[in-house]
């Protein structure tokens, strides 16, 4: 991800979106520069006290905020952008169309990470693929959402 | 929804879950004893302060949960129960297997009703047709859920 | 559907759409007007010999053909089109995006109907859910899908 | 996948099943044995003839297919069989209880391939990403399916 991008990323989805920040998410990068989310384990975001497990919802949540990152990224690194305000108009037009996820293991674990891989990037429309994994790289969700990106 | 059951749906879904309590969920009947659940617009949970519209994961977290307890109430009412134990065990086995979330319109309003219609009650699994409207009746999404419910 | 519209449905959908003739699908109408599609049970579409029951594959094929139909009568309701070639060509834009099938019980019966009912209605995509019923109404399937439409 | 495994899967999905021989797909098995399937572009699948592309359900059909061949795969894998007969029952507990199909490029191609991955391999509930390609591995759909087991 491009620098300036990256910090667009930061400043909307994880400093100006409130329930963004409800979430605690971490926007960073692997060394490929490829974004990921960063989660801690935290009271207020459990479905089940006893299994000490994540809510699906909040599966839910993280997999489409990566999805949404992973779909503008993919639009604004095939243009060439110059200035902050045009990034951020891609943002603007940037929305969820559908999302499917699958819970395939119990979101237990001390802090989680979550990735995505375009599929498909168009001008209109974006398909990503993401994964939520635990602190042991258990696979805990898998998502596919479709983003409106232009 | 049976007295007994919707004690247990109350007592599991609002109030011992920490992110329902995070999301401020609210469940509810309607005349003919179907569960709803009720949503106030609130600030943590916004995705977008310029267009004051929920974040896509707030929906598909209400839309989840109502999927739940829809599943869950389709397979105790085919069954005789009595206790409260009973039924709290039938709880313990439920989970949402994977689920698809239409984002249809912004998430606008005062507050928002999400309802849900069983399209099958399995002996393993249940699948759950779901709707979220705000105080307007604005359809704002609809999802599918496949849910464990033995 | 307004009778212009109908006669390119069954143009497009039913005579010109080779794999629509491979399964045999008809394009009707209900007394309101809103088009389904009828498809009787034949040898070559079963998926399970034993069981007699329709293959998985043309429960989906049948479903995101209705939500095509939906969608793009859905679109062109809301325009005034005196001409045909102006129809065909908002055919031609028509895509399905992505589409979730819900198996519900076995495909099981003399003849199938599929309906459709659509849930967005926008200038580039729209959202349509769907149902595949046999003869005793017995729901076998259920669908969403998102169409390009613009 | 076993010798004997494959034997099952090549009767059960490539012979046996009216549907497959309709659409004429291919079970074929890679270096590392993992199932695919081939399937050769035909008149009588094309959705388009203008385009000269795969009909959308010919795509979610014979992903559906690869789907199901991973997902008993790896429920029969874990498993120590001897007997035919003991594989072939498990054959007969499988099915499809939802799919998601992304629609990505236009299916067009003289031959086409589909692979899938196991995410999740229970003993009731597995669920597999497929993808299906053309012959110069263009990326023409992807796909998601929950399957029962067991």
């Amino acid at each position: 991800m491009d620098a300036k991008v990256y910090e667009c990323v930061k400043e909307v989805f994880e400093t100006n979106t409130p329930f963004s920040r409800n979430l605690g998410i971490k926007v960073l990068q692997d060394e490929s520069l490829n974004p990921y989310l960063r989660l801690e384990r935290q009271d207020h975001l459990i479905g089940n006290y006893i299994q000490d497990i994540l809510h699906g919802g909040v599966i839910s949540s993280i997999l489409d905020i990566i999805g949404a990152i992973v779909a503008v990224d993919g639009v604004i690194s095939r243009m060439k952008y110059e200035q902050k305000a045009e990034i951020m108009k891609k943002f603007e037009k940037l929305g969820t169309i559908d999302m499917r996820v699958d819970y395939l293991r119990p979101g237990r674990g001390t802090y989680f990470i979550a990735t995505g891989e375009a599929m498909r990037t168009g001008n209109k429309v974006s398909v990503v693929r993401t994964k939520l994994k635990n602190e042991e790289n258990t696979l805990i969700a898998a998502g596919t959402g479709t983003y409106m990106v232009g």
